[in-house]
């Protein structure tokens, strides 16, 4: 009955443009399609020619493509019975063999120490980002722990930490402040709690970023959700002493809120086990287990050509340099129109449709961006592997 | 091939005493059986003698049996390409057709009112208990707001609590402090901002309580976690401002992490949206397809026996009043022990075996209890609905 539900779902013809799920509205007994951005209508077939799409929602939806080409491979079964305790059987929240592939996908990969780290599981890096604050925010200090990243960085550090606020930490902006006091050696700021955020590549402007501020009393927190071969080059394995990873990035499942994170430190391991138990009791079961068949598929992968819409050869090998600002809905809507065929009521009204100056600007990469796409060269270590 | 494994890992004979899982640990290219309590080896036929069972970790194992009895209409299959965006297609985090189910299975047990009010689901009732604490503690108050619960209270209100402790809440301790400061009008604690929780039926001892702290300045958290006919009676509707439920105590899957808040007030369930999305970003959208498909099953069942091991009658008619801190792996066991036999080998060394002095009394009920289970009759509402 469920592969039954499943197929017939799978088999609404939402004219490549939406879908529809198992999950979805259900219009007649049946679910009914969910459109994409700038289409509308029963199948999806109408599209609305003033739609300006957000490109900032950061969707991985370019990934898509790759999972309905490995839709057998990559569907699971979930009995209702399964799973159902508090905790797996060892008394802990993470599935040892969750945690054993993903340490398999980081080898295969190179893109991170695993050797020797703990691992810990989150609903997506989100949970995991307070979780660490909260992990190396030295409890009762004589002034909260400084949070800080250094400008541009992804809003989500500031808000949640901000929201989420407690005694022993406070987000305090830019990192530049607490470079300039580092300078001076003979400052009460040398013993200040810091804890920065390290995002590389960065969001949202993609560059490889190191951490900025030194001292004693300086954590970091390695936010790596796009250190992947398909957004940036990987030079070697980080070996970072907390690094957060997230599903949304790899396989582009952002719905699944799951994240992980490698830990050098056992005492920080063991807060953020506390926090992760007293915050939400782990992660779902069902999530677990989807992600463990996500990652066989990618290990399976190995060697194989995996490409994607993008045209970039995903995993492994040639990679492909991506402004993070043009990733999500607006790369999906640029490879659905190359593929894209209007039936004939809509060619005439197509054919006349104009893209506002607005929306050109919006879409021309800027000549910043074209001449480093045009001067990408692979390293000779990459061309080595490439050429192997 | 999902299908296929689903059902050669559900083949997989553990003796009745343990269960292997998609993603358990493989050896030899199969998962391996994971043994319930007090059972071991590798198809858990080896009955541990001095074993003794945690009876207070509050599994809700005993209804596994009806979704083994279910397991053709409560199983779900999950496409790769399932719900892959961070954002449900009307941009909100929380599945229409879910918070649907929800109240109709409200409405199907008449246990809480749900008609023009908010719903917002969490990783379990764990997460909703931090943000409804958050939403309803004032920001930049002279002082935090005290936390307090009726002695004696569920552990996870205090350690919580403490935990995050922000500089807007602060847990408190019991309720009687308060009361008694209330009974003085010229107090200053009059207008001290106070969050009880009040749970009802209570965890550990079952009594069914009201808010008892009152005031101006007094918000209630309920935790109806228990309000459901298979753990007490049901004499109306539960109305209340903030309510929270949790499918662990409903349909017993503690592990899938998935609770909900019906909330009255749009600016708490604003707020409690906001620490959703700060928190997690919402709910795993596997999970979310999950507790659809079982709702699904629960609220088919209406008017069907439904009965499990316990002997209860599920989800309407007949209640069983259990004491709450006997559920969990001690009934299982039960249950189990009465249908198990033991092969020739062990049965010598069983026929041996006697409970140990400790054992027997904690297995034993209190006269307390028996009299009031020998006592226990159905009301006259309950009556007339039963003979219907």
């Amino acid at each position: 009955m469920a592969a039954k539900e499943a197929e017939t779902v799978a088999s609404i013809s939402c004219s490549g443009h939406g879908r529809a799920f198992l999950d979805g509205l259900v219009v007649n007994g049946k679910p009914i399609c969910e459109c994409n951005a700038c289409f509308a209508g029963p199948d999806c077939s109408d599209f609305l020619p003033e739609c300006v799409v957000d490109a900032d929602s950061g969707d991985p939806t370019f990934l898509e493509p790759f999972w309905e080409q490995h839709a057998a491979s990559s569907a699971i079964v979930v009995a209702g019975w399964h799973r159902m305790s508090y905790e797996f059987n060892d008394g802990s929240l993470i599935s040892e063999e969750l945690k054993t592939h993903i340490r398999q996908v980081h080898a295969l990969v190179g893109n991170a120490v695993t050797d020797g780290r703990f691992i810990i599981f989150g609903a997506g890096a989100t949970q995991l980002l307070n979780a660490a604050v909260h992990a190396l925010s030295p409890k009762g200090a004589a002034s909260p722990a400084k949070v800080v990243a250094s400008t541009p960085y992804y809003p989500v550090y500031k808000e949640q930490t901000e929201f989420l606020k407690s005694e022993d930490y406070e987000f305090s902006g830019d990192t530049l402040l607490w470079k300039m006091s580092g300078l001076d050696s003979s400052s009460h700021s040398q013993s200040q709690n810091i804890v920065e955020f390290v995002t590389s590549p960065n969001n949202p402007d993609g560059e490889l970023k190191k951490a900025v501020v030194g001292g004693p009393f300086v954590k970091t927190i390695h936010d790596l959700a796009y250190y992947w071969p398909h957004f940036t080059a990987i030079p070697a394995p980080a070996d970072e002493d907390l690094m957060i990873f997230t599903l949304s990035k790899l396989t582009g499942h952002a719905g699944s809120r799951f994240g992980w994170a490698i830990i050098k430190d056992e005492v920080v391991y063991q807060r953020m086990l506390t926090y992760m138990s007293l915050s939400t009791y782990g992660v779902s079961r069902e999530t677990q287990l989807r992600v463990l068949k996500l990652l066989k598929v990618v290990i399976e992968g190995k060697g194989r050509e995996m490409e994607v819409e993008t045209g970039s050869d995903w995993m492994r090998g040639e990679t492909l340099q991506v402004d993070l600002r043009f990733l999500g809905p607006k790369v999906a809507l640029e490879a659905e129109l190359g593929s894209w065929r209007p039936n004939e009521a809509m060619e005439a009204e197509i054919k006349s449709w104009r893209p506002s100056e607005a929306l050109e600007a919006e879409i021309r990469p800027s000549e910043a961006l074209e001449a480093e796409i045009g001067s990408w060269r692979p390293n000779e270590a990459m061309e080595a592997e490439i050429g192997s």
